[in-house]
């Protein structure tokens, strides 16, 4: 394995406790699809954090439940509306649209976030058959650029999209780190804040595979379960996502792990906030950072520590920071930058 | 856990050596999405298997190993020719119809295996566009009920199927039982049997998660890996399915596995084929048994050894065996089974 | 234009009181897709004849009203079951699967007619998310094979549907010709025999193109007009659909056309039924014959009155009468007929 | 049917020549779906317009020709660029996401029309699995903003697309008023231009309802056949559809409808440029007139003379004119105009 950079929290590994629960749920038969003690007790962890008035169903990926939980919530003839940004807009391939049949109608944000008085000029249409009808209002919490939408901007936009009769979908991908930053618990700003789907992430936090929807209202998860399967997403050894997500649960680890990223991505920002040839363009918020870098440094950091443009055109990189990002990594990656910069 | 018991080679868990692969696999970031050294190696792993002209791509599993393979080789408006029992056509939950938009014919057999001159009068409609054009023919390999095709078999399907300018699908969920069952490597009954495409199945035999789609001809798959993406089945921390991989085919792991479940499956129909009770109604020949049993003892035998109904009108049941089935697990299986007959 | 032949009743032309519609609608301006006067009118018309509980909404073509109907009914994870002779199970080039995404489920019959014993045996899986919902029979009145349901079997089969929580469907691409036969209105034996939705046709009984679907609950018609608008079946010159439509019901030209269809069907079956080289296979109820004849003749007899084999294997053809074919055409085929037969 | 109007050239009727084409047309049997002399004959109508390698089929309506046309040259991974004000993108109800699986990128323009500069920032991504793949540029000639391509314009396009190997498609609902407009025969700013797919119009040009989709590779539309049947596209009486565009094409019909319509939004335009209370917001260089209109008389004037608002927020209108336009209707709605201006 190569060292740890600041790709992605994707290329981080999976945490000890994980690993530690998937070596011990390997033992002996276990009904297949879900039916097994643990996965039900995945699902009764996920409603204790959720409400019970909530419905949990486990997914490989997140890609998946993203594009499966539109696709409960929508009929094809519905749009889409998201951030320009967004995941689901452009690092899915088009899965959106090739499921669910829906329009994807993106918008552009300064900050990755959405808000009513930028979707309010999308608002028209309703009942005219020419339109696709608008349907769904997808956000991400934290961001793809590492904001974190309040509490409040979550309820602004829950009232707007039901005003519409229209629903509120969120991508949790990095539902932790935004948990973390707001100092709330997961159910303060999903459930209580009026989000009706919630893709609620693991993989990006420490779990091997595995992700999770969450419905806010059983009434429109009745269907779900052949959705998954006719979705490709219903594990046969279902045990393993599940015993994922209790270790994930239980004991906060979930939250230790989205402290330290949240911490290592502040620590890094403060290394690099005062550098006069680096500007960050993103408030820190969650697990990333980003940042414009001098052109002629990239290449030669990048060697080292892999990372990802955001916007080659005006240099814009982006650093994320993980559960297993140490102080001494962010140590000797700003000295390398800085070295670079001096020469 | 749940004892173990004759449900499915699902409800197994995960080989150790498999286990041992994940826990070593951890360590470090990796490249997302399978540009990490252990994925690029399971790739190579794949290859030496299927030779050079073969290309692999891993995804979560079979639904979307069969899927997403038979979307690769059609468009549209062809049909997919299957068994009347295949896995594609009764399980998973009209999955290829709704990605691939195909329809599926389902032809009727007396052994889950198909035959040119069962297909031959589904051979028409070519070049008339109100019908479906026949554009593959899926078979599984072992099949649904526990049978083998011979090579021959294979090289005959193929060659129909190219004669009509068609392709072969094989479904290699259980493909390790089928190659221990003829005794050969992979190769001579897939490639070089004119098999066009291949889902390599891991989970049923010792994996947690994890099927490889196989091309046996890389101009097809060229553009597969934005099928799998857009298919929702790229999964990010990718060297956790090819650590798996890496392990089942290293020290012909796949083969002890399936020798073993294979015997197994031998072992208990040793012991159940002289019951006069019981009929065993297909040829056991990689590791699954199909018996009618008396409807009295079902119920009994069932609370203590959960396995799968096959066709409840003539009270035929399924069982299967797995890489961890022990012959005391047979024995005291029989030995309730013979006791609830004396009853 | 080639003579009158027995190949199709989509090979005839328009029934000159449409044509005169069509000429008396072209006269200003009309608000396109649909919110014209004459438009309305047409959506009254049908109203008239179905009930106030049902709702119509006007297509171009035959496939699109079963496609966009067997959409508005169904998710993507429920079969539809159908007859194996049904036309959207062999005639429509797998578009009810594209589009709706289900699977068809196809049911051998005798006579092109589905029974509840036929269908019992499909009726297993429910709640099973493994196995595609079943969610929708699909009937054909009159049947693809010439023959027509008893308002009773209609009744039957829309009770055993709704035990199931399913709903019946009715192609009704020739149920003019059906009406007739039965010597009831169309209401008696849809919306009064319990069917849920029916694709209205009017085509193949003297229009230039254009068929209805025809709701019987509002509730589930609600958002048909983002189906038909998204299935790329909104006419904007709408008002020509409509007002051949309003000609079709209006002095009941409908029954004209299919009596005339009907009567000469039974003409052609009455001058064959006892010659002894030709056998009548199917009963003649509307306006298809069906014969086995002996090879030797076919290829001539085409040549001057074209028609298709219906199965090759054993020589069968069909004949289909229409609403201009006349006595003369079916003396002067007949004698033909029976001219080659003494060769 | 109400008088005429400016609200859009689909609420005018049929020209009497293709009236009376159908009315010609309508003798005899002619074998359905397209196999008859006359769709024979608009076949080779349509290949002498645009050259012998072009293919031509023939469908129902402009959503349909566009969403085909999409569909044969991309795949479901592809991306579809177009203008922001598409027709494609704003007024299909998303049938192109639907039925294609595509992602639509739309582009936000001055004046309804692609230039390489605008398109250049979406050229990125290829190769690599998360985006969509950029596949196709669709223009409209004439635009949805009444304006027109130059020749150059569409030489630049289709090189810009080639040189990334994708497809230039063009959206031809109006592509008779751009013709004229250019005063050029369709073949030198289509295939002779580099454009790879057309849907070229009639229904808003004076037909009753049939539009084509011509390529201009046959290898391209080797398979159309099933698309378009399986899009529910293919017409049973083919012949009506193709008599039309006989009509069309012969003596030039296209030509002096399309002129004359063209002529009338010039006369509009000259009649409103220089009132100091309206705006004309875009060049008329087809058969629209854009204007922003004081918000006081629009309501008056849309009771007498219905016709749509564009971009209600500033106020802004859109006047069609059609092939039935008269100079009184210019003049009894200009002189209405002002009349109620200068209450």
């Amino acid at each position: 394995m190569s060292k740890r950079g600041f790709a992605s929290d994707n290329n981080a590994g999976v945490h000890p406790e994980i690993m530690n629960a998937l070596n011990k749920v390997n033992t002996g038969h276990a009904i297949a699809y879900g039916d097994d003690p643990v996965s039900l007790e995945a699902i009764a962890n996920l409603q204790k954090v959720f409400g019970t008035e909530s419905s949990a169903f486990l997914v490989f990926n997140g890609t998946a439940a993203n594009v499966l939980g539109l696709d409960a919530l929508t009929q094809p003839y519905n749009s889409v509306l998201c951030a320009e940004t967004a995941h689901i807009n452009v690092d899915e391939c088009g899965a959106p649209e090739k499921f669910t049949g829906c329009k994807l109608i993106s918008v552009p944000t300064q900050n990755g976030k959405l808000y009513p008085a930028l979707l309010e000029k999308h608002m028209h249409g309703f009942g005219f058959e020419h339109h696709s009808q608008p349907g769904i209002i997808s956000i991400s919490q934290s961001t793809e650029m590492g904001t974190v939408y309040t509490r409040d901007e979550i309820i602004a936009l829950s009232e707007f999209a039901h005003k519409y009769n229209m629903k509120l979908h969120m991508d949790g991908a990095r539902i932790s780190n935004a948990a973390v930053s707001l100092g709330m618990g997961f159910k303060e700003f999903t459930a209580d804040a009026g989000v009706d789907i919630l893709s609620f992430g693991g993989t990006k936090n420490g779990m091997m595979y595995g992700e999770a929807v969450i419905f806010f209202n059983k009434e429109l998860s009745k269907d779900f379960k052949y959705r998954r399967k006719q979705g490709m997403q219903l594990a046969s050894k279902m045990r393993f996502i599940s015993a994922q997500f209790n270790a994930f649960l239980e004991n906060d680890l979930w939250k230790k792990n989205a402290e330290h990223a949240n911490k290592m991505a502040q620590l890094l920002y403060n290394k690099v906030k005062d550098i006069p040839e680096i500007s960050v363009t993103q408030k820190v918020e969650a697990n990333g950072v980003f940042v414009i870098l001098p052109s002629g440094i990239v290449e030669k950091l990048q060697k080292e520590y892999f990372f990802y443009p955001w916007d080659e055109e005006r240099s814009e990189y982006r650093w994320m920071t993980s559960f297993d990002t140490s102080e001494e990594d962010i140590n000797n990656f700003t000295s390398r930058l800085l070295e670079l910069l001096k020469k």
